[in-house]
């Protein structure tokens, strides 16, 4: 993925933004250094970023939501890029936004897309691009590189963390991101490895491992943990799914099976009790207990490489701020766990606490 | 797939009939309808079929062994199809077999490819298939439905068993083919659920789930479910790798997350000891044994939806008959379950035991 630094993001999340399938918009909003400078939602127009997202915006609640690419367009600082910000259950391209990638495309801005559908394999949207020099990311499209996991051990010296989690959707990409601040904050050498196309939006580099195809999950996975090794010290992966999910549990099973952590973070949202977006799955929607989330990793880690569950990070949006510290010590003294909610109280004290439990390396 | 009644087959084995990764070679000359007619490979030119691999060619032991496609056209009933017999590890093409597949395509014949790369996709593979009219099924070919995981529920009335096993290539799809064929011997409506190249070699429908997108891997797995219940009250789905295996096992999760198998039937080889194609990978080469993996695949699978061990099928192929009865009983006697040996005892009194566990529908 090229990143030019002059690049400026409008983010297409027409009737979405601030939703559950908004989370690409909001990843990218709050961690990229690549700035965005509007999102298209003309169902919220007029309204800020941060009017709708709060705190989650981070730096960047001034930006302004418009109703029409034009719009932005005719901000003083116009984007370079068309993000597709939303992620919608199978990743497929909605008909109504067509017609807004061809007038993005038009005007020259390259398209950075995280659907499964590829638009460079479009025809007449590949033509479009050709007329303006535009690129077009694809950011799903697996790589090219078939890797049958092979049992690589890791590198001496480097510690290995896949954030994972009670479901979808919870927080295990902004966990490993902001892990990875916290350790280089603390002096360490640390990187944040992208498994998904937000993070890959962020971070400028890495694999959607959901696309990626079965036999070379594991493989891939693989791969990704040594390129965290050989960049950093410390390597935060971004886990993806839950290991109860009807529909993702497998590219879950291949993160664990496949990057072997030294050990994983698991994310959870207190008083979340159904799969989101997996709502109306009947008998497969509940949420599985912490602990019992705790045993299950453990369990199929040990499959093939043991490795413990070293710390909950809690999301704790839906509470007040005194019951989110009731909430994370009764979790803590539930557990045995170092605790916390790295987003609302800051990652340092949960990096410090997983620091001390994994500093020495396991032995070989 | 198209299978034309007048087809023939002959195998391209070269250098590895017999060996572990020609088991497609041995799966379609043993169960599929197409006969073969010949299998190549110059290293064992001059023998017949049932000199190499004995009892498991079924009744086509007198399959000749030729050494190049020549001799093979030159029967007196010629192939009409070449079928690419082995599955190296990840399944690339290696480059001696590309003159072979040009003649064979010169000489009018079909390709029927089960590896990883595909050749309909090769320009000049397309172009010499062209000249002759023949066909190119590449059988990886992921289907172009984008299925996510719905969390359907089971038709009332159907049984859907999932072939699992402590290992790759330990016989999960022949015990899958064997049930089935006893289901029907026994008056009831059964059929086989090809998740595997070979597999779709030898039933002509079927998805190489190998081959699908992690999203989309329960997804599929779910829609062969039901395709499987559509065809017959009894669906044997044939499993995939294990669960403790350090590249396949998401893939053996997703059947079973995907699927939500009534009941499991536990493939293994006694005195198998390390994984097969991987015994260089160190510590993850080694088996684990029947018990263990009955627990992880009753705990995983409880995950989603609760589901038993309820037989397991061994393969009893290092030892003599004694020998092979003596395990057979003290594994029952272990884990207190249905135990045989379907490919050397026949699959009836099997299916019988799984049929008086399972033929009550569970409650909903």
């Amino acid at each position: 993925m090229s990143e030019p630094r002059t690049r400026r993001f409008v983010i297409l999340a027409e009737g979405a933004f601030g939703e559950v399938s908004s989370k690409t918009a909001r990843g990218v909003i709050r961690f990229a250094s690549t700035p965005t400078v509007a999102v298209i939602d003309s169902t919220k127009a007029g309204r800020s970023v941060g009017d709708v997202i709060g705190a989650s915006a981070g730096e960047r609640g001034h930006v302004p939501i418009v109703a029409t690419l034009a719009q932005a367009l005719a901000l003083p600082e116009p984007p370079t890029a068309l993000l597709l910000g939303t992620a919608p259950v199978g990743g497929s391209l909605t008909g109504t936004w067509r017609a807004t990638i061809f007038d993005a495309l038009a005007a020259g801005l390259d398209i950075v897309n995280g659907l499964h559908v590829f638009f460079a394999d479009d025809p007449e949207l590949a033509a479009a691009a050709r007329t303006t020099g535009a690129t077009i990311e694809d950011l799903r499209r697996p790589p090219s590189r078939l890797d049958i996991a092979n049992g690589r051990q890791h590198l001496p010296g480097k510690r290995v963390i896949l954030t994972v989690g009670t479901d979808c959707a919870v927080g295990k990409m902004g966990v490993a991101i902001e892990l990875a601040q916290a350790a280089r904050r603390a002096g360490l050498s640390a990187t944040m490895v992208p498994t998904g196309q937000t993070a890959m939006m962020i971070e400028g580099w890495g694999v959607t491992i959901d696309r990626v195809a079965g036999d070379f999950l594991q493989g891939t996975a693989e791969w990704l943990a040594a390129e965290g090794e050989h960049r950093a010290d410390w390597a935060f992966i971004e886990g993806q799914g839950s290991l109860d999910h009807v529909a993702y549990s497998s590219v879950t099973l291949a993160l664990i099976h496949g990057t072997r952590p030294h050990g994983m973070v698991l994310v959870h949202q207190p008083g979340r009790e159904v799969h989101t977006l997996f709502e109306g799955v009947g008998r497969y929607a509940r949420l599985r207990s912490i602990d019992e989330h705790i045993r299950a990793h453990e369990t199929i880690a040990a499959l093939v490489e043991p490795s413990k569950v070293v710390a909950i990070a809690l999301n704790t949006s839906l509470y007040d701020e005194a019951e989110a510290h009731r909430i994370i010590e009764q979790i803590a003294a539930e557990t045995g766990l170092p605790t916390d909610d790295p987003y609302r109280f800051g990652p340092d004290p949960l990096f410090a606490a997983i620091r001390a439990r994994l500093d020495v390396p396991p032995a070989a």
